[in-house]
């Protein structure tokens, strides 16, 4: 539809963001923007008020680099947390689903992003310098290393537990084999080998 | 994760009303919102702004009813386009498809919607009392009826044809039939059927 009538068309200028988004077609896009017309205005409303939030009041907190909207997050201020005990992961993303399981209730390290030598991703571009800083003064009980069974996960697991060691902090990495619910004659070689490695005492 | 240092938490309220969007789950939601936090904040804001600018500049044209930023479309005031032409479609998104063929060049009317007795749509639910004034204020040479072959469709169709023959203008259906590229060994019946009915001339 041209439009000469504004600079700007806000129904184009919408789908065009849309449309940027990761999984988000030009198709889609259009359709979530006519979606939007057709509701009421309160909600889009609401949308851009709390993205505007977003970008104004989202920082990330100065001790585990989890996002949070107000200087250090709730978790790092929350004094019955186990103040002795680390979990590395590598985005808030998985930090939100190691918190969504209810089993931990220590802190957490957002390393940003894992080792990646064919991505030029070296320990410099992750949070590990903090890492180091952050044990050498508070001195853990335990770190645990809840990094993805991958190439790169587990080559920045060696990494930080080569890096730890010196530090004389007990270092664990979370256990890698069989999903719940999940077949044993449909699990990958790799899965199902380090299942069997893993064994433990029943 | 718990949020007490804002009254509203921007991560979750951003995150809860994507969820709301026809087809994106809360996973979805929880993805694009950490999409969101990763971009430059530019884009954020922008998206922001024009969800803003969609709520407070788009309403309906006065004339045809398609959403448009600033009183009547940019269709209704074009000149150039053929003013004794009119193609009823039942929503701006069927208008957009019309438009994207770059084969029309008249006026529109968005219906709104098609008759629906099950779903309580009735032709006063419909934008049909106004496309029988406008025609007959403006005496169009052909009205084109662009309405999808399907139950509601078609009665929809049946009853404007009825509705507007008093009025002596030219009704006219697009064709329906087997889709380009499609086969007819797999064509549907209906289609198929349809396709041998509205047979012309090669």
């Amino acid at each position: 539809m041209p439009s000469a009538e504004t600079p700007i068309d806000p129904i184009r200028a919408v789908t065009e963001l849309l449309a940027r988004l990761p999984g988000v077609g030009e198709r889609t896009a259009q359709r979530l923007t006519f979606h939007l017309l057709r509701q009421d205005a309160a909600y889009t409303a609401a949308l851009a008020a709390a993205l505007t939030q977003l970008t104004r009041d989202v920082a990330l907190c100065a001790r585990c680099h989890d996002f949070t909207a107000g200087g250090t997050c709730a978790i790092c201020r929350d004094a019955r947390r186990d103040q002795a005990l680390v979990c590395v992961v590598a985005t808030p993303q998985d930090l939100h689903a190691v918190e969504a399981t209810g089993e931990y209730r220590g802190l957490y390290h957002v390393l940003g992003g894992l080792l990646s030598p064919l991505e030029g991703v070296g320990p410099d571009n992750l949070r590990v310098r903090e890492l180091v800083v952050r044990l050498g003064e508070s001195a853990p009980r335990e770190v645990i290393l809840a990094l993805r069974p991958s190439v790169e996960g587990e080559s920045t697991s060696f990494y930080l537990q080569k890096l730890l060691k010196p530090l004389g902090v007990a270092v664990t990495v979370i256990a890698s084999g069989v999903p719940m619910g999940g077949e044993i004659e449909y699990a990958d070689r790799m899965t199902l080998a380090r299942a069997l490695t893993g064994r433990r005492p029943a």
